[in-house]
C-alpha cells in the first residue's frame, strides 16, 4: 500500500476520482521560490544531495531534531555523508510529510521504490545518481516531465527579469512568469533599506529620493513585470499592525529615514500602511492578485541567525491576533480603489476561522475573489491539507479554490501537487461516502479538474495558459 | 446515499440510534431570529425565494464568493434570476452546510430528489412554488410538519410582545416565547441610544433619565417577559472587555452620554461592564438562562454597509484573547447575585478549549448549569458540530448537553435538527466502535434523546414544555 | 467491543502494533504529582472513594457538572455516598477520558467489566473494596503490578526528599526520582514568598537576604537534589512575560519585596525573567531536563477557592499569544549558557502550531532535544492525544518523542499508558493503511517500542533506568 496507486484514496469514490479526473491535469505552480537563472541555464544536478539538501530547510530541521551535526546539514561534511545523516533521519519521520515527499519523489523521479533508511542509502545514492546526469533530468527536464505549464517565481522588484526574457524567447513547453515581491520597499527600518532604493533608482532611471518618487518608480516596475507576463504580487506581512496616514507624513518619514534618523515603531506601521494600501491601488489596477503571506515569525535563533543568515530552519509563527487589522487594510482598500484579487495565506492555521470570515465580507463580482491560500509551510501536510479545504468548504466554495502550488525551492517538489489532488479526492469520497455530495462521478469530477487546474488557469490570466 | 435514510450514520450503531432513539424526537428551537408576526400572520410564501432567499445572508455570502452581481442577491432582479443565480452557484458548494441544508428542505418539505443546478432549476421552482401555494405550507404549517414544541424568538425589551400573546391565544400544537435581549441598552456609544431609551421609557411608563431609573425599567421588562414566557436573555458580547465601577459612576456616565458628551473608551467599558452584571443579578433571580454570543466583528465592508446596513453577510470573527475578561465577568456574578444558568457560544471555535475549561470553573448545583453553545454561525456545519461535541464530552459532561437550535429566520431550517441529531449520532457510534462505549442501545440512545429534546425541556423551565 | 483487547486499535495494523510492540513495555511516569511519602509508607486504600475521589479534581468537576452537591464532592457526605454520586454521573459523561479511564481501572487492577452506574454501584463497591484490603493493592502494589520502571515527583527546592532516600534504599522494582519545581522562588509577588526564603535559608545552612544568596542556595539545591537522582525540573509559566534586566536590578527588586514594599509589574516579571535564565543555565550545566507548564488560568471562581483552595478544579486556560515572549526567553538562554534539553507543554491545544514551529528553531546536537510535551490536563483526551501526536508528526520527529506521564495524583492512573499506547498504535495504523507508511511491522514496531518506553530511558538519563 506504501504510496502506491491508490495511496491516501480511500474510498472507491476518492480512487475513481484520482485516476479518471486529477491524475493527468497539467500543473500551474503559481507560487515558488526556484531561481529563473537557474531554470535558465538548466544545468544536471551533481548528485541527490545537490537535488534535495542544498538550501533544503526543512528537511534541515529534521535533522537537527535528531541531532545530527551542524556539519552534516549545512557544513562542510562530504555530500554523501550528509544523504546519509538524512537517510538515517527518516526512519524518525514517519508521519511527516517530509517522509511521504521523499519517497514520492524518489519513485516518481527516479523509479526507486525501496523505503530510504541507513541500509538501503548506498545503492540509493548510486542509483539516483547516475539517472541524474542523464539528459531528461536537468533542471527543466523536470518540469518538462512533471506537466508544468506554468510557474510563477518570486522576485524583487529591482530585479532585471532577464532570464525571465531569455526563457520566453526559448522555452516552448512551459512559462516562467515573475511574482512582484517588494518587501524591501516595505521595510523601511531594515538596514539595507537605502542601498535597495538606490538600485531602484538605477533600474528606474530616476532620483528616487521622496515617497512620490518612491510611488513612481514602484508604478514603473509594476508595468515592467506586467510586460514580462507578471500577474501575481506578494507581501510578507509578518506582523500586521494598520496605521492610516497620509502621503505628507510618509514623505516626512521617508526624509527621516533617508536622513539616517531613528523612526518610531508608529512611523514604521504609518509608512508600511500606507505604501501597501499605494500598493494594492497598482495590483487592482492591473488586474493582478495579490498574495498576503501572513505571521510568520522569523530568525528565533540568535546564534544560528548570526552564522547561517536568513532562510535557514529557524523560523516560527506569530500567534498574535489579526482579524482587527486586517479588516482595517482589506476595508481601506475597498473604500478606496477596490480590492485586487487576493489570496490570504497565514503560517498560523489558528488564523482560519478568522480568515474565512473576514474575506467572505469581500467577494464580489469576480468568480473565487478572494481565496484561502492553500496549507503553507508547516501546513503543508496531511492533516494540513485536510483542514485548509475542510474550513475552505464549510466557510466558502471549495469550487473555487485556486489550489495547490508548491511554495518550494526544490526542482522535486512538483509530486505534491500530487499529494494534494489525492487528499482532495480523498475529502470529496468521504463526503459523498457520508452522503453529502450526490454520486455523480460529472459533477465531482469537475470539482476536482477545476481545482487541480482549471481555476487557476482561469483565476490569474497568465498570457499564456490554456 | 446522497441524504438517503443513512446519511452521515457511518456505522451500523449510529444508524440504530438515528431511527430508533433520535429521528422522532420533537424539536425545541430555543434561539432564532423568526418575527412572531410573520408567525402569527401565516402568510404562505409568494415563491422559493421568498422562502429561502429574502433575509438569508448566509447564501448571499456563498453568491458573492461566486461573482454573482449584487442585482442578483439583493438588488431588482426578478425572483427567478436570483433562484437561477443560486442554482449556479450550488456546484461549487459541495462540502458547504448550505450544500446539504438546500437539499434536505427540498426533500424533506417538497418531496424534491433532484440536486439542483442551473439545468434542474426550472422544473423545482415550478414544483416547490406549487407546494408553497398549498395551505399546509404556510408559515405555522412548516412549523407544525417539523415537529416544533417550542420556538424562542429574539427581541427588543422594549418590544410590546403583542404576537406571542396572540399567538398564545391562538396557535395549540406549539409554544413562541420571547427572548430579552437588551443589547441597545448596553451600547451606549451607538447613536440610537438616546432614542431607545425613550422608547423604553414609554413602554415603562416611567422617565429613564438616570441610571438607576434605567436599571429600574430594566428589571420592569424583564418582569413583563417573564409574565410572557420568556425564560431566556442573550446579548451580543462580540468584544469582551472587563471593567469594574460603581453606580455613581454609571450615573455620571450615563448624564455625560445623555448630555451629548463623547465617552471615552473606559466608560462605555465600565458602563457596559456595570450594566451586564446587573442584568445577570435579574436572570439570576428569575432562574433565566443567560445566553453570551461571544466574538462576532461585525460590518466589515463598509461601502457594503452603507448599501445594506447590518446582518447582510459581511460580518467576520474576532480573534482576541477572552479568558481573562470572561473570568472576571463570571467570577464577579459568582461573588455576587450567583451566575445564572448560562449558554456561551463563541464564533471563534480556537474559543472552545478556553470556554470549556472555564465553564467547568463555574458548574454547581444544577445539572448541566453552564453549557458550551451549540456551533454557532460558521461553526454550524459537518465539522464545526463534531469539534464542539467532541470537546464538550471530551471536557465537560456531553450527556447534560441542551443540544441544537437554528438560529435562523428561515421557516425552513428545522432540517438542521435532524442534521445535528445525525450527527450526534455518528459520533456515539464511532465511540462505540473503537471501544469507548458499551455496546448497549439504551444507554447510548437515552443520552440521543436527551440532547436531542429532553435536556432543553427540563433545563429551561417553559411553561408549556412536556 | 466496550474496551475489550482490540478498543482503540481501528486497523489490523494497529492490533498487531499494540499486541506485538506496545503491550508488555514498562513504564517511565517522568512526571506526576504522587506523594513520595504515600509510596513510602505503602498504606492500603480504605475504600474506592479514597482511592479514586480524594483529591481528584478531574472527577469533581464532572459531578459539579452533573449537579452533585459539593456535600457529595469535597464536602462530608460518606464515602460510600460520594461513590454513588460519581456513579450516577458516569452515564453522561460518556466521551470523556474519565469514562474510560474509570472503567479501564476497574477492568485492568480489579477485574470489574460491568459498565458502573446506579444500579451496579453497590456490587462494584463491595468487589473493589474487598480488594483493596489485599496485600497485592496498597500503594506499591499498584505501581509494581502497574510495571513501572520510573516514577517522577513534583517537589519544593525546600524538601528534605526524605522519602525518595528511604525509598532508594528499600525498593527493588521501581525507582523514585525528585523533580525540581521552583515556582515559590519565582512567585515573588506571591503571599508566602518571604516565609518561603526563611525555609530555603534553613535548609541551606546560609542566609538568604540577597539576589546572590538566592541564586547560591537554589543552585546548591539543585546539586542536592541532583545526588537524590534528580534529572528533570518543573515551572508552572502561566503566564508568559520576557523583560529583561540585570542582576543589580534583581537586588533592587529583591530588596524591596523584602522591605514589604508593593512591586510593579515590570519589576515583578523581570525579577522572574532574570531567576528563570539563571535557573534554565542551572539545568543546562547538570544535563537536566526543563519541563514548562504553559497557559493554565488558576482559581477562576473566588468563592470556591475561598473555601476549598487551589487545585480543587478551579482552573481554566490561558488564550494569550506565546511566541514573542516564549522566543525571547529561550533565545536569550541560546545566547548564553545554551538551553537545556526541554519540554514544552501548553494546557491550550491552539498554542501546538506556535510550541511546534518555535522549539524546531531550537533543535540541536541531541536527539530530540526540545520535545512537545504529551497532551497536558484538559487535552490528556482522545482527540487531545491524537492532535499532540499528529502535528508533532507532522511538524517535527514523532520517532524521538519521550511519549506519556500520568501528571496523576492517583496511584490507579498508570493504564492512562496504555490508553496513550492504543491510540498511538491506531494512529500508526491509520498512517499505514493510507498508504504513508511502510507495511513494515519491525520498522513501526521500533518506533512504538521506543515511544512506551525506549526514548524516555535513553533521554532523561536517569541512573536506575535501563
Amino acid at each position: 500500500m506504501f504510496l502506491n496507486d491508490d495511496f491516501l484514496l480511500t474510498t472507491d469514490t476518492a480512487k475513481a476520482l484520482f485516476h479518471q479526473y486529477a491524475k493527468d491535469m497539467p500543473i500551474i505552480d503559481y507560487h515558488c521560490h526556484l531561481d529563473p537563472k537557474e531554470i535558465y541555464e538548466d544545468r544536471p544536478f551533481a548528485n541527490l544531495t545537490a537535488a534535495w539538501l542544498y538550501g533544503d530547510h526543512y528537511k534541515w530541521r529534521l535533522m537537527r531534531a535528531n541531532g545530527v551535526p551542524e556539519s552534516h546539514i549545512t557544513g562542510d561534511a562530504s555530500d554523501y555523508d550528509k544523504f546519509l545523516a538524512w537517510a538515517r533521519t527518516l526512519p524518525k519521520a514517519i508521519g511527516n510529510p517530509l517522509y511521504s515527499w521523499t519517497h514520492l519523489e524518489l519513485r516518481r523521479f527516479f523509479g526507486v521504490d525501496t523505503p530510504l533508511n541507513e541500509d538501503t542509502a548506498p545503492a540509493i545514492w548510486e542509483e539516483v545518481n547516475r539517472k541524474l546526469a542523464e539528459p531528461e533530468f536537468t533542471r527543466r527536464g523536470l518540469i518538462r516531465s512533471s506537466k508544468v505549464k506554468v510557474i510563477c517565481t518570486t522576485d524583487d522588484p529591482v530585479d532585471s527579469l532577464e532570464y525571465h526574457r531569455l526563457l520566453k524567447e526559448e522555452e516552448t513547453s512551459f512559462s516562467v512568469f515573475p511574482t512582484f515581491r517588494p518587501d524591501k520597499a516595505l521595510n523601511i527600518d531594515a538596514p539595507g533599506f537605502a542601498d535597495w532604493l538606490a538600485k531602484l533608482a538605477e533600474v528606474s532611471g530616476t532620483n528616487v529620493d521622496s515617497y512620490s518618487a518612491l510611488l513612481d518608480a514602484l508604478r514603473g516596475r509594476v508595468d515592467f513585470f506586467h510586460e514580462n507576463g507578471c500577474r501575481l504580487s506578494d507581501h510578507a506581512l509578518d506582523v500586521l499592525r494598520y496605521r492610516a496616514g497620509d502621503e505628507a507624513e510618509c514623505e516626512r518619514i521617508l526624509a527621516k529615514r533617508l536622513n539616517g534618523e531613528k523612526l518610531s515603531p508608529e512611523e514604521i506601521t504609518l509608512y508600511r500602511t500606507e505604501l501597501l494600501t499605494a500598493l494594492i491601488g497598482f495590483y487592482h489596477d492591473k488586474g493582478w492578485t495579490m498574495q498576503l503571506h501572513i505571521h510568520a515569525y522569523r530568525n528565533n535563533n540568535t546564534p544560528m541567525f548570526k552564522k547561517l543568515g536568513p532562510d535557514t530552519g529557524y523560523d516560527g509563527l506569530n500567534d498574535l491576533p489579526l482579524t482587527e487589522s486586517l479588516s482595517q487594510l482589506l476595508d481601506r482598500a475597498e473604500c478606496g480603489s477596490g480590492l485586487p484579487k487576493t489570496i490570504l495565506y497565514s503560517l498560523n492555521p489558528g488564523d482560519y476561522p478568522s480568515l474565512l470570515a473576514l474575506m467572505g465580507c469581500y467577494q464580489k463580482d469576480t468568480v473565487g475573489k478572494i481565496q484561502l491560500g492553500s496549507g503553507w509551510w508547516y501546513n503543508d501536510t496531511y492533516s494540513g491539507m485536510r483542514q485548509q479545504m475542510t474550513l475552505l468548504a464549510e466557510g466558502g466554495l471549495l469550487g473555487n479554490f485556486v489550489g495547490m502550488l508548491t511554495d518550494s525551492r526544490s526542482f522535486l517538489s512538483y509530486t505534491r501537487h500530487e499529494y494534494f489532488r489525492r487528499v482532495l479526492c480523498g475529502l470529496l469520497g468521504e463526503l459523498a461516502d457520508r452522503g453529502e455530495a450526490p454520486d455523480d462521478a460529472a459533477l465531482l469530477g469537475k470539482l476536482v479538474e477545476d481545482i487541480s487546474y482549471n481555476n487557476a488557469a482561469g483565476y490569474f490570466g497568465f498570457e499564456s495558459a490554456e
